[in-house]
């Protein structure tokens, strides 16, 4: 089992994954910064372990400062919370997560600094374990919704190395493999940093599932001649309504759903959901450097100084999911009031 | 303006694309092998550059039996055309041009084999001068579909260095550009060789029209938040009813610009348009090594020895493209009549 992160006595230890398939390096960590400088070049990926990581960065943020009073140590954790805020800003689970760590603060009013770092560490553990629990049931809900031969198609990474357990979509995926369903994948690469490619048909390849490479732009002409029966992917943001940020081309994806009539299945855990926001249309979508366009491959590929337009995300509107696969259940639309009810 | 291949004394020079943008290479043979090897490996690409490629590849390949007795001249000049017709399967150019070299053999009856091989000469270079002139008039009748103001998204490469002249797709770009229209353009990177990163961006820029670059998977979200208004491709062959077979992606870009009910065009040569199979169904697809997509950027991206599905191209069903604009002029729905009437 691949753990993509950890947390072992006042260090972060996680998997270098910019360095997948070709090494693994686990890298450990005690300064903030680091962990920060792993979030920004994808290091450290994937919607639901940003929320893990977030976590615990908090941790190393305080730590050095637990011997010391309420006043400064709390200064110090809203002061990390703001840093850890500021690396991404697409993933619900992120932003999720530290609001989980302020409500420990918020209503631990104890002047015992040891003891609330103390607090922290267990909610911090916790919202890990609780994630791998989510993943389970995800995998258990969503391997309902496919048939006894599935082939299916998806996007970017989802798996272990994208959240604290065995993953959101590919849990799906393997959960349904494990049952002795007769599955068959298609990933696509995802460009620009092609977590499909590094990291997606490793995980499917070591689980021993048949995965087949394609490059994104294949995805049409695949669904229709290898007969795709069903797409899934992850999310980095739920709105209210259902509208679905996920990585770049997930919309793309959704459309060739349904020109092909084939379901177009959203996975995530209810702390990737938004209900704060109405619609799609309030995410910030994160803009990527040019670079990784030009220049992704080590060789440059692209001229240089050409305009580039890079988001990392794009937003799946709710009209073109089929069904949103929750550790909580299936929600189907209308979206509004499923979202409603499974939030409460 | 760029010349992606000549023919010099017996010699073709031709520049080597697969090392755009970095580096531009020209290229001198006189040896088939070469060319063989050039058109394999993509130096030498896009449909109508690879029936003027095959036309001269057929002088090179015969050249040295001019003095000969017409028997084996006849002879070599058959192994050479099939040598170059098994080189790549999709486009229809590359087979219509042999057919054009074939017919000159056999509307000449001589006996005199050196006199045979310069009308072979005059016949390839005759092919290369029309299609410049195809491609000009390509760029006037599609410059016409354009608005005063257009933001087109592309794919591959359709300029200079996929033709003899001005390009098919690009042509129209260009053309419009050139009569003062406000172009921009969004292009697609194409994996995985990355024609469009490499060689219509770095074109376009030459040419100083706006372009912005983005890879395959932004199209959907490019063509809703960038307001893309038409996408324009080339084509490799069309069949009688309008099937188009392109670049893999193209069928991916005509379902995104049904969904946001934008117009799909395609622009190519006549010499492109196959009459004699019917539908797309029929069309050849060449699949490409595995190794251009998980060793595409000199670094391997992708795990050892993962399965790749890497077809070069896809099939566009006809109901999902608006217009055929070619040099004989636009073709429009029902493409079966449309095209009947202009091949005929």
């Amino acid at each position: 089992m691949i753990q993509a992160i950890a947390w072992h006595n006042g260090e972060v230890q996680f998997l270098d994954q910019t360095q997948l398939p070709g090494e693994e390096i686990y890298v450990r960590t005690q300064h903030l910064a680091e962990l920060e400088e792993a979030i920004l070049k994808l290091k450290i990926r994937g919607a639901p372990l940003l929320g893990i990581a977030a976590a615990y960065g908090v941790l190393l943020g305080v730590q050095e400062f637990r011997s010391t009073i309420r006043t400064i140590f709390v200064e110090k954790f809203y002061e990390t919370c703001n840093r850890i805020a500021a690396t991404r800003p697409t993933a619900k689970n992120l932003f999720w997560a530290l609001e989980r760590m302020k409500e420990v603060v918020r209503l631990n009013t104890t002047e015992d600094t040891t003891a609330l770092f103390d607090t922290l560490v267990r909610e911090a553990l916790s919202l890990h374990a609780e994630d791998k629990r989510k993943c389970e049931a995800i995998g258990k809900f969503g391997a309902k919704l496919l048939p006894k031969t599935a082939n299916i198609l998806t996007h970017c990474n989802t798996g272990a190395l994208a959240t604290g357990g065995i993953g959101t979509a590919q849990a799906v995926i393997t959960t349904a493999h494990a049952q002795g369903k007769n599955i068959s994948v298609f990933a696509d690469e995802t460009r620009p940093l092609l977590q499909g490619a590094r990291l997606t048909a490793w995980e499917l390849m070591k689980a021993r599932i048949p995965v087949t490479l394609i490059t994104d732009n294949t995805a049409a002409w695949t669904i229709k001649t290898k007969k795709i029966d069903l797409i899934i992917t992850g999310a980095d943001r739920i709105s209210a309504n259902g509208d679905t940020a996920n990585k770049i081309g997930t919309y793309n994806l959704a459309v060739l759903a349904k020109e092909h009539n084939i379901p177009m299945y959203i996975a995530a855990p209810t702390s990737t959901i938004d209900v704060e926001i109405y619609s799609g249309e309030e995410i910030v979508i994160e803009e990527r450097s040019a670079n990784e366009v030009i220049h992704g491959f080590t060789k440059r590929i692209a001229p240089n100084d050409v305009a580039v337009f890079s988001p990392a995300f794009d937003v799946t509107p709710n009209r073109l999911i089929t069904a949103i696969i929750t550790d909580a259940g299936i929600l189907h639309p209308p979206f509004l009031q499923s979202i409603q009810s499974v939030m409460q």
